[in-house]
């Protein structure tokens, strides 16, 4: 019988001998690596970094009264294991499944929901002020990853809590990596902290005037007696982690994140402590399955494996490209074209494939961290000196630049190109990883150009468009999903005209108005409709503002019922847009719309999320039989 | 004559004898006086505080070559005068005049346009990459306060910039404020270093080492000797602005900054330096105008005055309060009747009245600096542990915040109060302070409650509204305006009922469904429209999501024609969410919107834009009359 069978919840852990806890690290460890190889697709690397460090914080904190915020989330698989969810852990990020993230709704022990990097000091932060006010007593622990500290949110929380006397304990899971390398001057701030150089200097220098003190008899003693002495005190004022004690944060560490004994023993200390705390805990990525170790970068995240090699079981032999490895060899190509071509990102080389661009330009490549607004204002700032930026980042993330955008490129009209990936449903991820509603808050925005193409030619085309658009800032937008048809060569693939849509089939009844990742299926629902006796026309809108007015003016004359696709709310994106512009100039016209719902989408397959919200080619044939009425002439017919 | 009649420009300024600068500077700084005293509102003691600072900078760097990034930019005034621009310099924040901020397209000194705070080391550090890319030669000087230094993208941009070798230059104009009193760990931070404690703690401790080693001749000097010299040595390496030299950056300072003569040979030495350097600049608010220096925080910005006794020329007897005022003392009323109500605010308690509150429940209120993500996130936070935050931001700041709305708080549902000032056109600010797209970017998130009061004391029924509601995020937007009648006491209003919406007139002709500040107008839009023979219903819309639904299904049976009304973007705001429902349930109805046009508003003031924009009463009458074709009848009418 394992240790994990009976070890369910950390109250168990609590009453397990401590010689036992190092088996129990090897046991969560072996259940990560059989459930994530075997796995289509899973965090991995973060997860086997933090065995350790979760047992230690179960184990001392009382949990879930004490509350543990985990940054990100991605790393969270040790604490589910250990918090009641051990035998529905292979069920994470499936449909109905355990979430890959953290969610308040999934257990008690979840503090706080995360995915997106660095809230978690912020977050801890207000617990902390809540329970001072309501007079309660307990323990607030943020766990932060080094490459979330490069984020602007985590230094403001920093600045605010250390400027209070709050109860408040930081975690800083220093691994030396976001999922790319980490970037940063913190991030060589913490790599010299691994060898104190700051204290080895002072220490040089004193031994220095040490061996130019005199050599003889008692003096020479009392000196180096002396000198040891200054060292010493030194020492105690200049350990690692001054900057975090300049902020007003007591600094303990670094401590090793795979020794149990040392980590309960500094958590027991640290929880005796008052005020603002920052434990330095530095761990490794992957730790204990050495190919993960090797290659942490690409055993971040993945699909199964084979738990003894590393080797790769996908199966991925003929199958489309992704959008985004399209984007990234794209890109590449399109920077011999266009010299003042730059690539910006926030520490998602990989995620974005960027990284592609990067081995090719690494001069004109510049990952910022984890630092979404300083990497669209700092694109604004080389916008203004005759280069052309373009800037990759997840829709979903995208929206932590949001003023950057709008203050700093838009009200300025400057020609930034922003590149997203994950737009729509971003799958096993979940609602913190959809990327539901770029296109509103875009659209909101006076001056941006938004397009989304239907397939890779279309975005390459796309992407010419925009590193030649200099009039302002433009936008595309993709799925996270592999290209529809396999591409043509860059250089055959010219630039989308500015502004325009294209007619991909004429009908009568119905025009479908679709964009993006939904004209194919449109498409191929408008072909499954002629059968059943509707004709329906439908309408490629890559661009999603501004309009193509020109196509509007000759497709409402002859349709009198419209239907708006897109993959994004429906609240006031895409639908929206273009029903107010077709009911302003043809108020006879009658449009419906479908897009995501205007609520929070749950992980699952990206294919069968679709499906369920109504984006799918057969639920769009439904839709289109329900808004023309003609699905019961046609079953009449069927049964005539 | 004076020497501003012959230094109009920076080469000018250059070729004064320096003897003769600080005679500039007094005559920068009556200028100031004399036009800002006469004015009827502008920024005040950041400008005083920056003219011997400017002139250094100006005379030093070889602008406009050079590049000189003013962050926030209502301290740019003396930059203003020193660019060619001292002729129009009574026009500031006059519609037509110059801007009270800086923008590109008003002077090519103006490098970078600003508004919002902590843009300009990002944006030069996007300068300075540039520059290098091109191959080319110029210094890029980012000038930043040290409230902005609260502001996480100012550390994204520092932690991004320190980790290179790239020239650039940050002047930290420290003047210990933000517009409100400056918070935060790193503002502790600096007010230390004026003192130096860390390195005063190492020489104590070595002081305390000298006492305790024997006194006796040559021994005791030797060790004194040696001291000294470890003493040297511990200085030369903790000098004050460790932080900054941690994060990458040289530091050279502090500088007295009303110094001109040691303010240039500073910058002449940082000129010739290489790699990422911060100048640390102590400067004083108001400098030079007694009653600025004395109460920094009331001459941030203010209307006329009195030039030597400082006292107000302000007429405001009888005058209504202003939404802000009203809302400052109804949320301290609020306060007592519930308790767990908590305010939160990004050093804007005096900009959005809280500062009332503060003072009444100093333990209920959270000022956390510029610093809005961190608010949010915060907010959330305590949200989860039965405490009620109430975050009072400005509508255009919000937007920096963005991300921790929807994945912080929307996400987990959290009943996080949300109370937004200046939505809307906010005057004579301008562009970067209007709030135009807060109704469009809220409505784009799932589970946000989103409403506009008509009035004061709907605003005040409002709050009650959303302190009560506890099923997730809920907002409101108010503008920057006097309500426009007296409020009744707190305790007398109730709360709105949720969802609902009211009718003020019944009608026949037309429906205007308004929302917040333009629900007045449109009444008086309908009372007069109703002496030209046209007979409108108005509603007042004061829940923009969601929509009340009962209230469309009275509507629409009996109204066939719709005038939507916000002060908000028409681009995909209140009116294109409430049309897609009118058009998905009564397709019939004509539904037309107004609202901010899709562009960015000027400068100017708020009654005379909005009539511009088409909200005032006079314009709306012209827009029903436009959509009813009712203007042809009613003048045969009357030629009849």
């Amino acid at each position: 019988m394992s240790l994990l069978d009976t070890v369910k919840l950390p109250s168990d852990l609590r009453e397990l001998p401590a010689e036992q806890l190092p088996e129990l690290a090897n046991e969560i460890r072996e259940r990560i690596v059989d459930v994530v190889s075997g796995h289509k697709g899973a965090h991995f690397g973060s997860n086997l970094g933090t065995v350790e460090l979760t047992i230690a914080l179960h184990r001392v904190f009382d949990t879930p009264r004490d509350q543990i915020l985990w940054d990100v989330g991605h790393q969270a698989y040790p604490h589910k294991i250990l918090t009641g969810r051990n035998d529905r852990f292979p069920t994470i990020r499936e449909k109905g499944g355990l979430s890959g993230f953290l969610r308040r709704e999934e257990s008690e022990y979840d503090s706080f929901g995360a995915g997106h990097a660095a809230t978690s000091i912020s977050a801890a932060c207000g617990m902390a002020a809540a329970r001072d006010l309501r007079g309660e007593e307990f323990e607030v622990v943020a766990v932060i990853g080094d490459g979330s500290m490069t984020c602007g949110l985590a230094f403001e929380a920093m600045n605010n809590a250390g400027d209070t006397d709050r109860d408040l304990v930081v975690v800083l899971n220093d691994n030396q990596m976001s999922i790319s390398n980490n970037v940063g001057a913190m991030h060589t701030y913490l790599t010299s902290m691994r060898t104190h150089p700051l204290y080895n200097r002072v220490r040089e220098e004193v031994k220095r005037l040490i061996h130019s003190a005199p050599k003889i008899g008692s003096i020479g003693g009392l000196v180096e007696h002396f000198a040891v002495r200054v060292d010493d005190a030194i020492k105690g004022m200049f350990v690692p982690g001054m900057i975090f004690e300049e902020l007003g944060f007591r600094y303990i560490g670094p401590v090793d994140g795979h020794n149990i004994e040392k980590l309960t023993e500094t958590f027991a200390q640290v929880r005796n402590m008052k005020g603002p705390r920052l434990v330095h805990v530095l761990t490794t990525k992957g730790k204990g399955f050495a190919p993960a170790e090797e290659d942490q970068i690409k055993w971040h995240a993945g699909g199964g494996f084979d738990k003894v090699t590393g080797a790769s079981v996908k199966a991925s032999s003929g199958a489309l490209p992704r959008y985004q490895n399209v984007f990234g060899t794209a890109l590449t190509e399109l920077a011999a074209e266009y010299p003042h071509l730059v690539t910006i990102t926030a520490a998602m080389a990989e995620g974005t494939s960027t990284n592609i661009f990067a081995k090719a330009y690494p001069e004109r490549f510049f990952d910022v961290g984890i630092a979404e607004g300083h990497a669209v204002t700092f694109a604004a700032g080389m916008a203004t000196q005759q280069i052309k930026p373009l800037v990759a980042i997840y829709s979903t993330f995208l929206q932590r630049a949001y003023d950057s955008i709008v203050h700093d490129v838009a009200l300025q009209d400057l020609p930034v190109l922003f590149c997203m990936d994950r737009a729509g449903i971003a799958g096993d991820d979940g609602p913190t990883h959809h990327g539901g509603i770029d296109i509103a808050y875009m659209l909101a925005i006076p001056g941006m150009t938004i397009t989304a193409p239907k397939d890779g030619d279309e975005m390459i085309g796309l992407m010419r468009t925009g590193i030649e658009w200099n009039e302002g800032p433009f936008s595309i937008r993709w799925p996270r999903d592999s290209v529809p048809a396999a591409c043509k060569p860059v250089k055959e693939i010219p630039a989308v005209p500015y502004g325009t849509w294209e007619i991909l089939r004429e009908g009568s009844d119905i025009a479908l108005l679709g964009t993006g990742s939904v004209v194919l299926s449109a498409l191929a629902a408008a072909n499954e409709l002629a059968t059943r006796g509707v004709s329906a026309t439908v309408v490629n809108c890559r661009f999603i503002k501004p309009l193509d007015e020109e196509m509007l003016a000759k497709l409402f004359p002859t349709h009198r019922t419209v239907l708006t696709l897109e993959e994004g709310t429906v609240a006031n994106g895409f639908g929206a847009y273009v029903r107010a512009r077709i009911g302003d100039r043809w108020p006879e016209v009658r449009v419906t719309s479908i897009g995501l719902p205007d609520g929070f989408t749950t992980h699952g397959e990206r294919g069968e999320l679709l499906d369920e919200l109504g984006l799918s080619p057969r639920r769009i044939v439904d839709k289109v039989i329900d808004i023309t009425g003609a699905g019961r002439p046609t079953s009449l017919r069927e049964t005539a």
